[in-house]
């Protein structure tokens, strides 16, 4: 994979030749949104359904006319091309271009699209799953919306170096008691053998593709329904099974949350069964 | 005043020949912070307050070691020179660097620290305080710590232009019913001859050097007390006089909230008397 191609606008160019300008909104205000479209097989997974939402995210942020979904899916497979993407992630930020430092919107812009390849260890994931993964829960103090993709990350940031200095894979944010997301993906469990999970409405949790994958096939393949419902940290030590879904992590048991054991503190039945459809599933969508 | 010229780390620069990362981490997460210092007569107003702020945000979010105080207030005094800066004000902004996507800290960084002279039409901020201005109420749904100055402004961009649309000076940010901040300022009423202001601690406000120095100097010198306890709309509506107060707009009256009246609508004697101390520091701190 070529890590150091991306591509600006509509060019493809390598990242150290091109110049993102000091008074970008993105860099001086985190004036943006991204969205991240998973590779498999040379293929980009629902990227219609991504460039859609990054639209929509453009147009909730007043972000003026720019590119159609359709175009920033062929921008997706060009980029996939060009930099020999296999598997991986492809990161989309879009930023409202130059200007000068205030708050108001700029006269006139150029908003900026930025598009790169992410290397991913598919196969040191893997490893994971077979013994699930250790969360440290912090509390939730980032933004109330949560459901657009901004350029913020910082909260995320620190909760996750909190979480990786005490050698947990990663952070669980908590909000009035009540589980809300990880720093990127979305935190289930598994109860009386239905999936539980943050419901979307709060505005607390991101949008995540795996999440509506889940809920909207890999569940119901299963025969498994999704509750969406806020619950508490000891509901998830109870529960029979926790799992985290994103991206990145796919669907990865989670063995242990602050220490202490959820389930039998094994990857859950039906979250590697979760995982065997979604496998299935990218199989069919990628050949 | 050069607005065409930067400092970046060490050295001063064009703007348009120094080039960002697209991968630094400031562009991608909003993984760093910002310090704005006011400059009168060529000179920088409480550089040395503004940069142990700075230094401590860095700390805070454990951006390795990097410029001391010290050093910073002479790159602030650089650029000034430089910039042929007489009035205006400095951006300064720290990034964690340049690193592959991914929410853990890059193994190595090396942080970038960049700063910008930026125009100030004081004239103009002048006749706005003769009448006074008004501002829109929106609901504060920023993250839940504001009192360090992240580089994600992006809710408070929403809310500016929200307000410019309707033809207000600035949005004022209303939390659990309680008034917060105006976008970049601090808000304060009038009421019994106190000020009243959001207090500190809760978090949900800027540390802003305008309110500490009202709080240590301008508001003791005219023998008024100032009240941190959180207030609703009907409160300010309903106070004696309204005010803002920033390194921006130094301190304005505020005529109008949602369009209703505050006090008899008019500049308050007060605000204008603590407007007048304030001439008067600057007058003495910068001859």
């Amino acid at each position: 994979m070529k890590t150091n191609l991306i591509l600006i606008n509509n060019d493809i160019v390598d990242a150290e030749e091109i110049n993102v300008h000091p008074f970008n909104r993105g860099h001086q205000f985190g004036d943006g949104v991204y969205e991240i479209v998973p590779v498999y097989n040379g293929k980009a997974l629902h990227a219609e359904a991504h460039m859609e939402n990054l639209f929509n995210a453009i147009v909730q942020i007043r972000i003026p006319g720019f590119y159609m979904v359709d175009e920033m899916v062929e921008f997706t497979n060009r980029l996939i091309e060009a930099a020999e993407v296999t598997d991986g992630l492809l990161y989309t930020q879009v930023t409202r271009g130059i200007g000068p430092y205030e708050l108001d919107f700029p006269g006139q812009c150029e908003p900026e699209l930025i598009m790169q390849a992410v290397p991913l260890d598919r196969v040191a994931l893997a490893e994971m799953r077979q013994t699930g993964v250790n969360l440290l829960t912090v509390p939730d103090e980032r933004a109330v919306k949560c459901d657009l993709n901004t350029l913020y990350r910082l909260p995320e940031i620190l909760a996750r170096n909190k979480a990786r200095v005490g050698k947990f894979y990663d952070a669980l944010f908590v909000k009035d008691e009540k589980i809300t997301e990880a720093t990127e993906s979305t935190f289930m469990v598994v109860k009386d053998e239905m999936l539980w999970t943050y419901p979307m409405k709060l505005g607390s949790i991101h949008d995540n593709g795996m999440r509506r994958l889940i809920k909207e096939k890999l569940a119901p393949a299963l025969d498994m329904q999704v509750i969406e419902k806020a619950f508490t940290k000891d509901f998830a030590l109870n529960a029979d099974e926790a799992l985290l879904c994103g991206c990145r992590c796919e669907i990865m048991p989670v063995a242990k949350i602050d220490r202490r054991v959820v389930g039998d503190g094994k990857p859950g039945k039906f979250t590697l069964q979760l995982q065997g459809v979604f496998e299935d599933y990218i199989r069919e969508q990628t050949k």
